[in-house]
């Protein structure tokens, strides 16, 4: 059976820099796939390559083998690891983007990629992605063991990120803008089963870019088309989504913005 | 050999929605190719990917299995489909986006989608292209039969889309832009069969957003750069271009704007 | 094991146009694995698509089928080739989108595509990447010989560009900007053996856009976010990047902008 390496960066959509990564892994070993995640994470936007990462990740195969290379610094000190989270494998720099991930859950393993022998020979300083990680995956495809590509390091020495909880009272949640997906629509950390301690979702109000949007919906269609309405997302998150429109527009806000929800 | 699995989404270009999807038919069933037709779908524009779809996936090897998420009722009543239809199979919601397929010659065979036990565990309201669509198209491609899809319904009861027809007189057609590509190029409803019959292809005049166009010429270096052209596409639709530049721009016509071809 | 081909277009990232051409290659034989290198290819930037492929198809296994359709000649007399070059193959108009592969070495193999036994029938006039070059490509998966392809042409009778080489005098370097990449940095066609022997990195100076920035560094953190770097890219060019940022929107250039490197 062929293995399964998907590959998640910042290089933008339809990038050669990524068709380059596949070359590579391609030319040491054939028998894989190869699937994209995503190449719009923003440039250098660690924390949103966490996001998209923990998101989609745990979706796949046991055992497949994800890339991420969002690397602002690429040629410096920064770590490469691989690592072992839930039933899922990974190549990523250590700069926080596995950090959403071990939010739950710490990493079974991890290594530092140090050993040059999967490295392609004279890697550059500013492409670690084709030079270092692509090659790593690839011989991890074939069956390489994670402990020949370098030292194992202590689990909890891995950099993290602050993932910022919602503030809790009796009668209120507040949060924040997570991510803006790609209908601009507006994921919260605030998660369904704190809402529904608050009480009746359909007599609490969710405010956010100073709009006021009541109750919480089932559906994208249980509004007219333009009128804002919150919902759970597929991860169980709360979403403030414009009926057939774009909320972050519409609001005018982005990640971070504050979002309250409250019994009225 | 392996099954081909396509995806057509509104979820936009490189969006980690899409791998979510790729993640849950990979885990059902590794012995699959997934090919994206396109993610570009304008956000909600059911007719836009019925248009896609009717040009794209009779292309595609007999019996690949192609599954649409374009879905603005998700969550909603609407339902959700199993549709052969030509040398293809479809799964898609019903709401219009197989009815350019289906304009031709009705589907062989639907099913409504309802046996639980093909789709995820406790599906969420908002994302069953993941939760549904996505794994009954991998079990599709592990060989389960349609029919334990759900309940077979008639022909004639899948949501339609209007198609409107060219307008035909004696010495004129009256069409209208059906689909702008990535180009900027016009693609009309209006077919080189219609146009022929008007008569010699160089004496005609083609109209839109204002400007006439003199001839229909058969290639797009037939003018010079930045010079309005007519020609047939490789539909054998009339398209109006710019040479290598953008006629939806340079016109400023959207979708639906009125074409004339009529004989001098 | 399965053939590589890799499609490189300008027919914009999520294009149905391309999965077209996958439907026919995949129609004609399943057992490709097909890689996208870039659709965002500037419309009919011949150019900058020969940048792309030369760049990123040396990366692929030996055989690997390159299938190129930047081709704003489509359905005039311009001929498509079937090419060897190094260990790779390509399928490709004859407009020069080869000439940066056959800046260093000559092809050694060139066909004139003429054979109609492996084009789609009735061959459109309007988009040759599906029913000629799509079709040829999976025939060469298949195993069909080169010469089955069409006649065989001389070595040099193939299409040019001017690729411009920096001048180069005692003390500076001139040359321009070849290419402008995702993150907006500035590729320019200065290498670096050409930079190293006029002197230190440290004390030359780099001009463009009107801007000169002092030294060349090794990494994009060499400096703070905001600031204009000079470093060697991963192809060993020259690059000037902003830390965190586009240069190409701070400095305000674009390709062929002019690039000093001198000693102070």
């Amino acid at each position: 059976m062929r293995s399964v390496i998907t590959l998640t960066t910042d290089f933008g959509p339809s990038s050669p820099y990524v068709a380059q990564m596949k070359g590579v892994m391609l030319s040491i070993f054939r028998e894989v796939d190869i699937v994209d995640i995503s190449h719009a994470i923003g440039p250098q936007n660690v924390q949103e390559g966490a996001i998209v990462l923990a998101d989609a990740t745990p979706r796949f195969p046991e055992g497949t083998i994800h890339v991420a290379v969002v690397d602002p610094g690429v040629g410096t000190s920064r770590r490469i690891l691989y690592a072992e989270i839930g039933q899922q494998r990974y190549v990523a720099p250590d700069n926080g983007i596995l950090s959403r991930l071990t939010h739950d859950r710490p990493p079974s393993l991890l290594i530092v990629l140090e050993n040059r022998k999967y490295w392609l020979p004279n890697p550059s300083l500013t492409f670690h992605g084709r030079d270092i990680m692509a090659p790593v995956a690839a011989h991890l495809a074939i069956g390489v063991a994670p402990d020949d590509l370098g030292p194992r390091c202590a689990l909890e020495h891995i950099v993290g990120l602050v993932w910022r909880q919602p503030l809790r009272s009796a009668d209120e949640i507040v949060g924040e803008v997570l991510y803006i997906d790609t209908f601009g629509n507006l994921i919260t950390n605030i998660e369904r089963k704190d809402v529904q301690s608050l009480g009746n979702l359909s007599s609490l109000t969710v405010e956010c870019g100073g709009q006021a949007i009541r109750g919480i919906v089932p559906t994208y269609d249980a509004a007219m088309p333009g009128e804002l309405i919150a919902l759970f997302d597929s991860q169980e998150r709360l979403e403030i989504a414009t009926v057939r429109g774009q909320a972050a527009c519409a609001l005018k806000v982005s990640t971070k913005a504050a979002v309250v929800v409250k019994q009225e």
